[in-house]
């Protein structure tokens, strides 16, 4: 496979992850956070999947094709945790859906920004039912991992769910 | 569509010109040119679908994946212009397809380059029947305008074969 090809494959199972959690959060209320924007395809895809969903975008410094950033109502400018940390007063945990792709040129160091600052900084955000995807692995207490499209590498993305207590409660009740 | 998907059906597009390039040229003798390197994709793709040929890479500074750097005897560095006139001792009209991604963010900048430059510098090193695919609009004398693949912008890329003498002369001695 050619570098051309894995890159068609890999922007190709992005979209579907993307697709997927859009399905798969249905009408659940709640918001959507873009950490990274990046040049902006990944949030311009989100915007089209759900147009009637609040995005809020967090960047370090906006270098996005103009058409796909967001006004200043739904950026949060500067420092991605302090961003995050600024949002629990406004956003509390109201978000639906989180993607984040913000991984540093340096696997070693977006591995521990993920697990130690990231995912401490996320959580507080996060509603019942909220899906997570991350290009580095977080750690999220009571989050179910979830499968990732075929052909998609295992290490690329990693997708959680966070167990509604309302719906993890259901089955047991049912059991008894 | 969203920058997404549009991006996925660029890159799709772009592989289908190349495969249907590299389908074209067949058996037919030559060496195959890549003008711009870039971070190396198209390049891979080409020696993925053309294993058997040489393939000539231009590049004013390479900045390529370290899997994606041709060996020296197969690197032209500098300006792509001056190298492609140095090819002229070395390769003469031996190419037999050219892929050139080269444009630079200034649309008026690149499509003069391309016209005024770039054509002319082409022209001695194309063989009969040779393939060209470019970014810009070129200016080749005696050259067929190929169609692109389908959900390809009419202005992302330009596709040309150089009509071989042979060929075109056939039919007409045939009518007589």
């Amino acid at each position: 496979m050619s570098r051309l090809d894995s890159a068609i494959r890999r922007l190709q199972a992005q979209r579907q992850l993307l697709d997927q959690a859009a399905l798969d959060i249905g009408s659940m209320e709640g918001v959507v956070l873009e950490l990274g924007l990046g040049n902006g395809r990944t949030y311009d895809h989100l915007r089209s999947i759900l147009p009637n969903r609040d995005i809020y975008v967090f960047e370090r410094e906006v270098q996005a094709h103009p058409d796909c950033i967001p006004d200043d109502a739904h950026l949060f400018l500067g420092d991605v945790i302090e961003g995050l940390n600024r949002a629990q007063k406004t956003l509390s945990a109201k978000a639906i859906l989180v993607h984040a792709d913000l991984g540093t040129g340096d696997p070693q160091e977006s591995h521990d920004f993920a697990k130690n600052k990231l995912s401490a900084a996320i959580i507080p955000l996060l509603a019942a039912g909220a899906h997570v995807l991350c290009d580095q692995q977080l750690l999220l207490p009571g989050a179910t991992k979830l499968p990732l499209p075929k052909g998609m590498d295992a290490d690329r993305y990693h997708a959680y769910r966070m167990d509604d207590p309302k719906n993890v409660l259901k089955p047991v009740l049912k059991a008894a």
